[in-house]
């Protein structure tokens, strides 16, 4: 039971190591060395050049303007700057949507905390229920106080938490229901835009049933000329090219290194550069690397020429699954929601993710096995959520002393150190944990791409929406009740159903202290240190340093990759699960978690526009889910509030809130009726709509030529010329802007700061975006 | 506890009632007078004459003819004769349908009762346990020998009753397998039959959105040559002719009234009738009613007129709904399955109902309540189960002797005399809760009605599954524990999840011998009371005698109404129910069971070929329905022998158990993706093909004609004129076959005896069949 003082002491230092991380970061991001690092977007972009390549030697890696120093806070104001809709076409709306996330937390928490503060504060303020109890040596603080626990049994004042849980619930729904209507629109404003895109025009036809006389090909084209006679326009079918893809990536590294030992070489010409064959280059014949890598490359060139013929004769290499092109969005959208065959699981159609969505390895399995995979994969995760804590109580266990001197008794001397010994019991217990949930989301992102989901944004959303299940059962339920998961689920199957809320409800308040110090410790200085991005900077120079042989490298290493939405969105999701349960019970915790909220959305604008460079774009389809949550986490709050009154004797008010989970579910439903097919379909009148404008501005458009090969698998493009080849292909639409990626390249050629947040780069000497990129 | 000889005498009392019942029909039928009562599908489509209007006078009325009595048993192989595809087209398919339910009954519990008897009896046999109980003066009857009961505690027996439940969840998914495939294919190729059928190309489409400037027509018709301009074809709005449909039915009713009064006149004419204006004619002034009627009929026709008026000018009476028809099923089925707006709201799609089957006063309803009512009706059917008993309990003690006395203390006298005392006492409180009981379905279908369904099978299929939630809770669950619903809903919340299977499953085998009886009273003795049809009988002859005033109002009082699926499907269920919960623990129940399906097959088949008049076809729409609701029972029965089990002690075995829901359910969502499609979607591919079959076969086809009038309210059809309205508008469409109705009537004047049934209908004379109608 931590006192006022306790929890201001962890504030002080959450906030001291915040506001380090800030500080380190304000003069890290200033140095030139670390620009790639911390403006990667930029550079991905074409908009940023190199400022180590170029200036007098030390300027190159440090700046010694010291003006900019006192600047240091500058980034904020940049990066709330940005209006969305340029933040729109700059990260796209996927990064736009998730922001507002942040907002919803804002606007949904600061009213209530303001309210909660004005009304339920005083009324658990001015009681003395928690005196009377100290005096009967039962401990509590002054956190407590302030919180539902101060009520005494079956008093009237439980009416004012009723009162508000009523007015929490209106007021998250209304917000909840203004933000659907509002990303709704700006997704179909986002796919009504100018740009025409592949999957307006694209279904995916899977479950192609085998013919004995027809190629998959013929057999697609046939079925859609006949049955969509007026529309069919093209079709791509789907090659098995998994093997090839590996093949490629392992030329492409190849190659890497010979161009790496090839700059060696002509750096020091006086010796040959030698390696081992072994393994990383530790052991095995001494060979020159330069000839070995060139037959290396030649080796893999020719499996490959072997591998893609094999691939365009073998019949068994083309998957029963095809992108089929039409020659409107009327016809595709037609064609995308409706069913076609009389056996509702043949010739499935579904809308086309974005050509840069599509998970490709996952085309490939066979439509048959997904029924089968799916229970798995939930038996799977049941198993993971009750039972996770099992082996890592055996790693534990073997990590302990005893099981180490056990395990290897020839380690006893070293182990036995004070020092070491301390280390062992002290920390290892906990790392084994910290490494699982380090891990937990790639655990669950291999569980989604088993379950064969055929685009990176549906792997995504899965995967957060059982991380966040996770974190349910083993954060939250497992900190209020204390006790694996499997132990809780014991006791629940044999509890009554009524008892469960009240077991769980009495339990809330008294862990408000622990929350708020979790609140500071991962949402404080666990953002804080997002910004600093440590892990991201030290790969950079460690790869930069040893590993980056070519430009190309270092391109690879600067690249921070995607915002991790299956990682990101669970995690705000706790916040919303905390501040909802606790706005009733112990409204101490809001302003720590809107001040969460508030740090986040500001470290977060500017990770998305400077940092992460999104691999493709799925147009927000996310915010069902997230919309889905919040209202999880209200219905979750009620409930528990439920229990909490019930055993409160305030018998005589607990059947007001009965009516508020009915409501919530009742409203959840509306809206799911009211916006989800936004996020799913494309309505017909929008389709015609964008048909028609197109036919009137544009008569003659070489549709066909557009569509053919948006559906090609990247490494048909890539493996052209492993340099080129994607350009060359993509030469050839470029007026028509295929992705927003490739209509970004267009710009590589007239580098123009950024009209906003351009300021926030360290001033850089005018000759050097003057240079020409090397 | 009920001994095998207590249900030898039930069965014999049962087996003898039914066997009167059934020897009285087969008297009653062979008389010519209640020729209508037993043949009137046959009059009804114009395939049989009245027997009582020619030939000898007693032979009108009584059959002479003795050597038809001896083969008084014909009608049985006679139902069976004919074959399924004749019988859809004789009765529809969802008649047809209908009765294979019955047939899964017996392929369903046939092999399970031979396993179980060979198996489990034995198995159960051999233990003396409730022998021994015996000795502790524990009272046990010979059925429970043969039940689960007399396994002893923790014996390895159950093993015998797990590899049962297994075998059964087996059998019974691979029969429901099979038949769901059966039926999913009947229903496409009845939709594919040669017939062109209205719905085919039409869809209804609900809440157009209000615009000020077109009116609901012309907004339409706009909205759908936008975005549907290759196919649509034409259009018809709905019309609020709620009020005018009423001012009709009374004209009819007035008009009914005249002509009888005219062939009174005509008949006597010495003295005008005459008639009293008050209620029901029993007071008020003395009027000529000849006079009366028609001067009521003159002031109905006008407001009729006037009514028409006011709906064709008052835009307020178009509804924002209209049935929008297209040029080929293909454009049809395209708009049904997609959706138009981009506010998923507005411009909803649905295929639309064959015309016969839509509901039209539900069409009035407002789109926006509907998404309030469904709540409300949630509500209110929560009540209905769990608080059904508490008026009828209020009733009851009114009904009651010191009820009675309390409320009408001047009727003293009268109830105390023995007679009535007992009559009170013994049969009050059974009749409130019969009357109860024989209202609940149209309850439930007022509830439906309530709900804003706009079809009448959608209607039917919502009641019955209330209805069978119904029975669940009130008749399966209030029988095996004894208590009202709300006590046992009290009992469960305060019980935890894992107590309450065992609640109930440790009652079960108790029960066996109550649902024995009820089998034998409900199953037996009432189904065979269903084929005489008492009711209808009595209610005809009375008609026929009192009220029928001329030979249309006979043709109605013959009118034995539909199938009632609501009211049939869920007593169905219940027997499945019974047989798969009962199956592991009682199996001498099965046997019951079986004769019950065996018996109603058998019946059901005689009146869906003989009596029930089939207003509306669906297609077998309800497959899906009574698929589930066997799942369910399945799902019931697996959880409850867990319960069962649990309680005896069987601990390692359960286990084994939970594997099995899971694979239910599994198996439940595989058959939902894989089959129930058929029974919403119409697929591209077979709308295609149909269309190009039509467009080969009939290229000149006025298709515009023959949608034009197909969706018009019937009050618009019925009233031009009362007589013949209807067929002048259908004469247009004469040859075209509107509806499977339609098609019959012109059969009208070539009456030919059934190729099959014919035979089963007593031996008229040939003359009579020679003569013309009256």
């Amino acid at each position: 039971m931590a006192t006022l003082k306790d929890i201001g002491v962890a504030a002080a230092i959450n906030i001291l190591s915040a506001f380090i991380f800030l500080v380190v970061f304000a003069i890290l991001r200033l140095q030139p060395f670390n620009d790639r690092v911390y403006f990667p977007k930029w550079y991905h972009k074409g908009l940023r050049t190199d400022p180590t390549h170029s200036g007098a030697y030390v300027r190159r890696f440090v700046n010694l303007d010291f003006r900019s120093y006192i600047r240091f806070l500058n980034w904020v104001p940049d990066a709330l700057r940005m209006p969305e809709p340029e933040l729109i076409d700059h990260a796209g709306l996927d990064s736009a949507v998730y922001l507002r996330i942040y907002l919803i937390g804002l606007k949904i928490f600061v009213p209530i905390a303001f309210l909660a503060w004005a009304m339920l504060v005083p009324v658990n303020w001015t009681n003395s229920t928690l005196e009377r109890a100290k005096l009967n040596n039962i401990t509590s603080s002054n956190i407590d106080k302030l919180s539902i626990s101060n009520i005494p049994v079956s008093s009237q004042r439980f009416w004012s938490h009723i009162v508000m849980a009523y007015a929490i619930t209106f007021w998250t729904c209304y917000v909840l229901l203004k933000e659907y209507a509002k990303v709704a629109s700006m997704r179909l404003q986002f796919l009504a835009s100018d740009e025409r895109r592949p999957d307006q025009f694209t279904v995916l036809a899977r479950n192609v049933p085998p013919d004995a006389d027809e190629s998959v090909s013929e057999l697609v084209e046939h079925f859609f000329l006949v049955n969509h006679p007026d529309h069919y326009l093209t079709h791509q079918v789907v090659y098995n090219a998994n093997k090839l893809a590996k093949l490629v990536k392992k030329k492409k590294k190849t190659q890497n290194w010979l161009v790496y030992y090839k700059n060696k070489y002509s750096r020091n010409s006086s010796e040959r550069p030698f390696m081992k064959t072994g393994f990383l280059g530790l052991w095995g014949n001494k060979v020159d690397a330069i000839d070995h890598h060139e037959s290396e490359i030649e080796k893999l060139s020719k499996e490959i020429v072997a591998e893609r013929e094999r691939i365009a004769d073998d019949p068994k290499s083309i998957m029963p699954a095809a992108f089929v092109s039409f020659k409107s969005r009327w016809g595709a959208a037609v064609c995308a929601q409706t069913q076609q065959s009389r056996n509702p699981t043949i010739w499935l159609t579904e809308w086309a993710p974005d050509p840069r969505d599509v998970y490709w390895p996952n085309l490939t399995i066979p439509y048959v096995s997904l029924s089968v995979r799916r229970p798995i994969i939930a038996v799977a995760f049941f198993f993971l959520t009750f039972f996770f804590m099992i082996p890592i109580a055996l790693v534990q266990s073997l990590a302990s002393l005893e099981g180490i001197e056990k395990a290897a008794p020839f380690l006893k001397p070293v182990v036995e150190k004070d020092f070491i010994k301390s280390l062992i019991t002290g920390f290892l217990p906990g790392i084994a944990l910290k490494l699982f949930l380090i891990f937990l989301p790639t655990i669950l992102m291999i569980m989604s791409k088993f379950e064969g989901f055929i685009s990176r944004s549906s792997l995504e959303r899965r995967s957060a929406s059982r991380y966040y299940l996770f974190n349910f059962v083993n954060v939250f339920l497992g900190s209020i009740i204390t006790g694996s998961a499997l132990e809780q689920l014991d006791s629940f199957i044999h509890q009554s159903a009524n008892a469960i809320p009240k077991t769980i409800g009495v339990a809330i308040p008294i862990k408000a202290t622990f929350f708020i110090t979790y609140i500071m410790v991962d949402g404080w200085a666990g953002i804080a240190a997002e910004i600093l991005m440590v892990k991201h900077l030290i790969i950079y120079h460690l790869k930069n340093f040893f590993l980056v042989k070519t430009e190309r490298d270092r391109e690879e290493a600067m690249d921070p990759g995607s915002l991790g939405f299956h990682i990101g969105e669970p995690r705000i999701q706790f916040y919303f699960l905390l501040g909802l349960v606790y706005a009733t019970v112990t409204p101490v915790i809001l302003p720590f978690i809107i001040i969460f909220f508030g740090l986040a959305y500001v470290v977060f604008r500017h990770q998305i526009i400077n940092v992460y460079n999104q691999k493709y774009e799925s147009a927000a389809a996310f915010w069902p889910d997230v919309h889905g949550r919040v209202i999880t986490a209200l219905v979750i709050s009620q409930v528990l509030l439920m229990g909490l009154l019930s055993t409160k004797k305030a018998a005589q008010s607990t059947p007001f809130l009965l009516a508020l989970p009915v409501l919530t579910i009742w409203f959840h439903r509306f809206c799911k009726g009211r916006y989800k097919p936004a996020f799913i379909i494309y309505p017909l009148q929008e389709a015609m709509m964008k048909d028609t404008l197109e036919h009137a501005t544009e008569p003659h458009l070489n549709l066909k030529g557009y569509l053919q090969n948006a559906y090609i698998h990247p490494v048909f493009k890539a493996s052209e010329d492993d340099e080129d080849g994607e350009e060359v292909l993509d030469e050839n639409w470029e007026n028509e802007s295929v992705v927003v990626a490739t209509k970004r390249q267009s710009r590589m050629n007239t580098p123009v700061p950024s009209k906003v947040s351009g300021g926030s780069s360290p001033s850089l000497p005018e000759t050097v975006q003057e240079l020409p990129q090397p």
